[in-house]
């Protein structure tokens, strides 16, 4: 069994961010698979997607926080920076945290432990609605 | 052909492990796959599995040394530090490492390049034993 | 419906390269997919594959020089020195990246977003020709 669909996520800031509810919520055809693979796409250079703890939100602002930290702003040796300071630096975080996810269904469910969540990580300061495919596959 | 089971991971000190032989151990499954893919997710966010060099033992240990520089402990700008200075780092490794890795199936096994082994990425200083789930599919 | 071949990548100098078309090029099949997923799997352990920008070569050319200041040769820390100066960080490199990609399949091509490609990440002054697996599915 294969499903695949486009969801559009809202727009969010600069930041990383939970939606492991909000996908859940428009995926009732996971319920239909016993055992299977859920692999999330984001299809943008800028933003990306990462599972991570879900239930301190100190957490994901570290995050924010060290990929800053990590990836400056500004850095000399960009010459990329037509589209503004925040731009490279968010290809280079996009690139490191990855544009994809896969995560095992069983019973119908994401079998994540019990801590995980998925993260939308958004790395530009104005960005629109992120647009994620999602292709769901098992039996 | 579907198949996916848990494996416990034996617990580790912090640092970079070979699990290639222990985890095909678990899995005689793979015999019965002429072409398909493995996917291996870690369910936890301070560890996270990698896939590189698997001969040289001073490999994993520079991996351990360099992923503490660039994620050093006791940064100013954290704020989850409730859980000791090796935690924050940790999410943050394993987030730029990964909660999965998967490995094309050919001929019944994993189709690895010559150099290529599977790290466990322990990444916290005192952790138990973790848990993966592989799920193979393939015909 | 499976397909998997070995695709070998012609020799290239270290940095970030764009193979969307090349890939592409060699692989007839992906127009026999109407909903799937490609999987590409480099056989190496300091070189590896990403997405990102495929429109503005400087891109690329700051992800060279912002993995060279991020993962720096000729750390102190370093042990496995023995393969020259670019070899232990090319191998933290290709982890940080990773060594496969898995791509949604949408009637026929690769559904990727307007401004993403495929990059073949080379660490190595001087390396030969990489072998990536790539498996398609989907039917």
């Amino acid at each position: 069994m294969w499903f695949q669909k486009e969801v559009r996520l809202p727009a969010v800031t600069r930041g990383f961010h939970l939606i492991t509810d909000l996908l859940t919520a428009q995926l009732p055809e996971l319920e239909e698979i016993e055992v299977g693979l859920a692999h999330i796409f984001i299809k943008h250079t800028s933003a990306s997607l990462t599972i991570n703890e879900d239930a301190d939100p100190s957490v994901r602002q570290d995050f924010e926080s060290h990929f800053n930290h990590m990836v400056p702003e500004k850095q000399p040796y960009y010459r990329h920076t037509s589209e503004g300071p925040d731009d490279m630096p968010a290809h280079l975080k996009a690139a490191m945290l990855g544009s994809s996810i896969s995560i095992p269904i069983t019973k119908g469910r994401f079998n994540l432990g019990t801590w995980q969540g998925i993260y939308l990580c958004e790395h530009r300061n104005q960005a629109g609605k992120r647009t994620v495919v999602v292709t769901l596959q098992g039996n």
